[in-house]
């Protein structure tokens, strides 16, 4: 779960969260009790990761689309934790969540049978062109808190280029703790062009025993991804295990730089989102592609957790808590008062249906923003101060005489 | 709140539920500290109600979709409570929930300046055509909770004949609370195609100083039919304060029996969620069209209710706790480091923004299914048992055919 | 087939014609030869009518849209000559053309077994308030043309006040010959409000033999308002035969003024266009409905025309011409070298298709245009000037705010 | 014009068209007294090709989907010279129709400034494997025809591999005449998997003067193409002309094979047909791409010939015969009744108007069929005789499964 990134912002705020753009620590267990990451999934078990607790809790109310600072932890902890929670009970055995949520995390950890990671992801200081030793810098100081916390596992996660991400798996790695590296990039690669292929084979050798992508795309596109991801480190005669934490969103006219780009960003997203079987049919294409860490981002509520469970359920011997209240494919609608309905108690129903958005006057697809600026341009620079109203209104301008 | 009503099951089960179908009861205070929901409403306060529970609660993993039996307010306490201290952060001041929940209902609304509500829906026994006393009986025995508990109004909401409705509100007029009568009703009125107008006059008739509708139809559609039922009241020369609870989905393809003979009912409504934005548009729509309690149901998160609270922060005076969380019209994006996500920053873009599906496959609207059956046909009769596989299997390929 | 009308145009030009908006004079038999419109029908023959001329006649480079002045036919007759011969292969035998096409339609007639109508429409002094006697002194000038060509039947066309219409017929019964009339309504009725069962009674009690409509609506709403008027007719204990031309666009999204409002009209109607099958379908609901003269208007291409002749072969005993040339439901796909081709070779595959648009960037449906203004507004009156630019610029600004 | 190749057969009836797949030939002017082709395109010169005669003809009922003989010429020579004047009028001055039309074709050259085309299109031989010698000499004998004609110039069209079409230029270049040649691919490449810019080098190699693209794809994708072609050549070093004459539809959704795998082909269509506006478009695109031939295929109809030549008008010093029916940007409407019509008389109004579909039921895009079968395919290899009944039943129950 990326705690900012989507909503990045280039106020100084960002590094005055104390930690840094610290954003996972999770569900810790007690030592012996319990497999580490690594060891399920030598085993070949499936792990399930949570989803975007920052999109979840903005929608629940507690945390600012914007600044999108994750203070929630501590302003309103029953409300973190309960969010918690119901992943857990969805299915989740690899939950992530701010440092300053451990705390709660280790509680609700005694709950289930899950495991805590803590995570870095990319700074606004990469962006702002400084050198790999200052960049190495915040990444050393956010592992501090980790280590103190003894979580359970490191996941650098959330970056658009892969260099920075070596260095921060590179910082990771000084841990001895299993180390995960996800980009948010796309099948053309990241945003200097590296292609999913050589970014796998890149985070393999600086270290990350698990590598994939999260965010900015669809589960098609980060399945498809990953899969070249696969073939790379294969090609290279190298070994990893593969994960993927995709938006709850179809985003199949999204460019090189993912959602963020489209016009419904942040805000009007809801017609994308995703059904619970659009999840199942995502856990099983992540399954036959070979990827084992299978969650999800910005986006995921706990119902499609839990459809990624079930999906798999057989695979894993089990279903989640949370499969108590949940029929199969629709079987609890067999007692619905009318027939009709209860005619979509069947896989086949469901899984052939294609569902209308209700909005006649909507298109299909969206044409991404993107004014040609990349990394390193003066728009893109840190600004110390808010973006002033005249400021605004040439970009209102701008944006108005591009659409 | 309907509890159990668009998935409704023709089981006796839904009798065991101990309470009958009871559907809401809420946050009391203390008395003498606060004012009634008649009193506010005469003053020309806007009430803002909360949304549906059991459509959230089985997204959150605490109810089943089918039976649908709201027992989670005893199973899982902290995951109702959490969701009643969303809502009324989110500006909610007329929450309703199941009985069961009174208790920790009664412990949230310390929390605000909420009222609790209580309320009886549509049996199962009206459609198998038991006598009017049969059917008042029931409701008799419900009110006793609501009584015991002191709540501060009564509400009879999700009828589809406005026959059933009428003989509710005259049972919870018995009590000499406030009482409020909504029908999940579309412009064609009621199944036995009595006008909505004439439906409102017969409630107002009946005792009812409240009046409207809830779920079934989404926000333009429920404005629509407030608005004739207010025409209907006033021609009457009678007076009433008017009500609106419609769902959180785009339904502009429904017939007059609502959104569950959609295609997409219950598990792929997704697409149709309503935005935030969409949400400001109905509050102002219903405040124009003189409706003054003004809420929501199916489909509806806390952040869609905090819509309907800031769109009329200006006529009530303040803004929800919630919204400390939330800048007006996406202003949070003004830091944004993409210059063209900062150009998203203002009103002018959301309101005009035609959000898309991401489903180029999909189409966008629906024809709804419905086999000519109506109340009285053996079909809709209440079944003790399960529907069997054979009687599954016929059903299924009678649908089939049909599409 | 309107020559003008949903062109309309304010300037004295139109009346400059020298005859005035006279749209319709076919091809003539001699006498003796072949049956009469009336003795077709009341021998419960099936009609097939032609197409729209001037939105064929502009595709193809010989009419301009705007002032839509049907001078093709002295300009360009082989051109006119051509677009009647392939109706009439088509299986059109109640073909309609502008006056002065006369002579080449008489040509065109002996190459089958099709009547010649003459036509009116609606006047310009109409909407401008002229007296009766104005507007019917315009019609009886007109009439001496199709006197002197002596057309088989008359038709009264495209009305959007029943009134006029009614003064129209009963001119054209003073020339003892059958005579039709057709409005230009949805279920709406026209645009004083009366509703399409009124009028069809006072069209008929005016002298019409044949009642119906044309023009501005998509088949299946006028099969759903000549429906409304033949219920309308028989409740008065009248009788009538049926007519019904239809556009060949879909247009769901109308409100009362149909097509000429919607933002598409006139030059980006093409994703609208009906396909054959959607004729079919046309053909087959409009027998059912009992109309038993069934042609379309604006979009109508030859092979529209054949396939209501095609849908309808069984009841009229024969195929037309242009059947040469078409294979059954698709069946000249037998032979295609790609089996996936080949299995499309069958009804069942393009009755049950929905064909996509390719247009993912555009909604399905639109918000038609209309400024509440109706007759006798100043903005509708006659201009004896082209708009000019600054008048226009007022209306591209009026535009821009509306969208 | 491919005249029979979206509807290949693999009945030998396509070898007893006497002439075997000849596909072009046309307006032949006056020796002396017009400019060649490649003297045109060397002056820097545009030329408009015409659009597709077969698809046209079928619509006005003379040729027939399937077997897709164009035996029109023979039968109908009226209809074929009124379809022929119709693109001439619309400004195409590189027109190309089948043999059997070439006396025609002379005829209706005198009215305008026209170059006659004689071409040759992909063998059914090719595919079943003949020999490069079996391929060359149906070529050879289809070249006889137009030597007698003595045609301006020569195309080798419509051709998916570009093995085949090499052979096609070899031997069209003994006549000495100027040789175009068009495979029908897209970005992807031949059905080899040869890329555009290899096909292009070896088509120029080979002879070609003039190397592009036709038919299979919608304009925005043939510009594509060509695009790629044009950076092939200049690579190598080696010089040519571009040509592009694609769909008249919206095809976004095709894979490499183009529209024929589209469930829409070829009778459900319509939604996608591009409006004269998005032609305008293509033509500013294809010149800005360096293409000078700009023509179409199937789908083109003479009025978006005009739209070309418009877009074009300033570049090549004149407008068309048939813009004298056509105001500028629908400037036609300036004069209309309603003000809201008049408002659209103006660029920035149809530039900016994404098109709705009334067709709320459907999809945007489709998914291709194609299953799997490339040349030498048992499936593909030609057939003596129709498919039978057994065999079309076998194709039905396979495609029912496949959706």
């Amino acid at each position: 779960m990326p705690s900012q990134s989507p909503f990045q912002t280039h106020k100084d705020a960002v590094h005055l969260r104390g930690s840094g753009p610290v954003t996972a620590a999770i569900i810790m267990a007690p030592a012996g009790e319990k497999k580490g990451i690594l060891e399920r999934l030598d085993a070949g078990e499936i792990v399930i990761g949570d989803g975007g607790f920052v999109f979840a809790l903005e929608k629940r109310g507690y945390v600012k689309a914007g600044p999108w600072t994750p203070e929630a932890a501590a302003e309103h902890p029953e409300a973190v934790r309960q969010l918690h929670r119901e992943f857990l009970r969805a299915g989740s055995n690899g939950q992530q969540i701010n440092e300053a949520a451990c705390d709660l995390a280790r509680e609700v950890a005694n709950e289930g049978d899950a495991l805590v990671a803590g995570g870095v992801s990319q700074t606004p200081s990469y962006l702002s062109c400084k050198s790999e030793d200052d960049v190495k810098a915040i990444f050393k100081k956010q592992l501090d808190v980790f280590v103190s916390k003894n979580v359970d596992f490191l996941i650098a996660e959330y970056f658009e280029h892969v260099e920075e991400a070596e260095w921060a798996v590179q910082v990771l790695k000084t841990t001895g703790k299993p180390v995960a590296a996800t980009l948010c990039i796309g099948p053309e690669g990241d945003l200097n062009g590296v292609s999913p292929g050589e970014c796998a084979v890149r985070l393999v050798k600086a270290g990350a025993q698990i590598v994939g992508v999260n965010c900015h795309f669809d589960p098609e596109t980060c399945v498809k991804t990953v899969t070249l991801m696969k073939e790379g480190v294969e090609k290279a005669g190298l070994k990893a295990h593969y994960m993927s934490q995709p938006l709850a969103y179809h985003t199949p006219d999204c460019n090189c730089q993912g959602f963020i780009d489209l016009p419904e960003f942040p805000f009007s997203l809801e017609p994308r989102i995703l059904t619970r079987w659009d999840m199942q049919k995502y856990a099983r294409e992540a399954y036959a592609a070979g990827i084992r860490y299978i969650g999800g981002c910005c986006g995921f509520e706990p119902y499609h957790i839990r459809a990624l469970s079930e999906e798999l359920a057989t695979e894993r011997g089990f279903l989640p808590a949370g499969s108590e209240k949940h029929g199969n494919w629709g079987s609890g609608l067999e007692m619905h008062t009318k027939p009709w309905v209860r005619a979509r108690a069947r896989r086949d129903y469901w899984e052939k249906l294609k569902p209308a958005s209700g909005r006649p006057f909507c298109p299909s697809m969206a044409k991404p923003d993107g004014w040609g600026v990349t990394k390193g341009h003066s728009d893109l620079m840190q600004q110390k101060e808010a973006t002033s109203q005249e400021q605004l209104k040439a970009l209102f301008d701008k944006a108005n005489k591009d659409h």
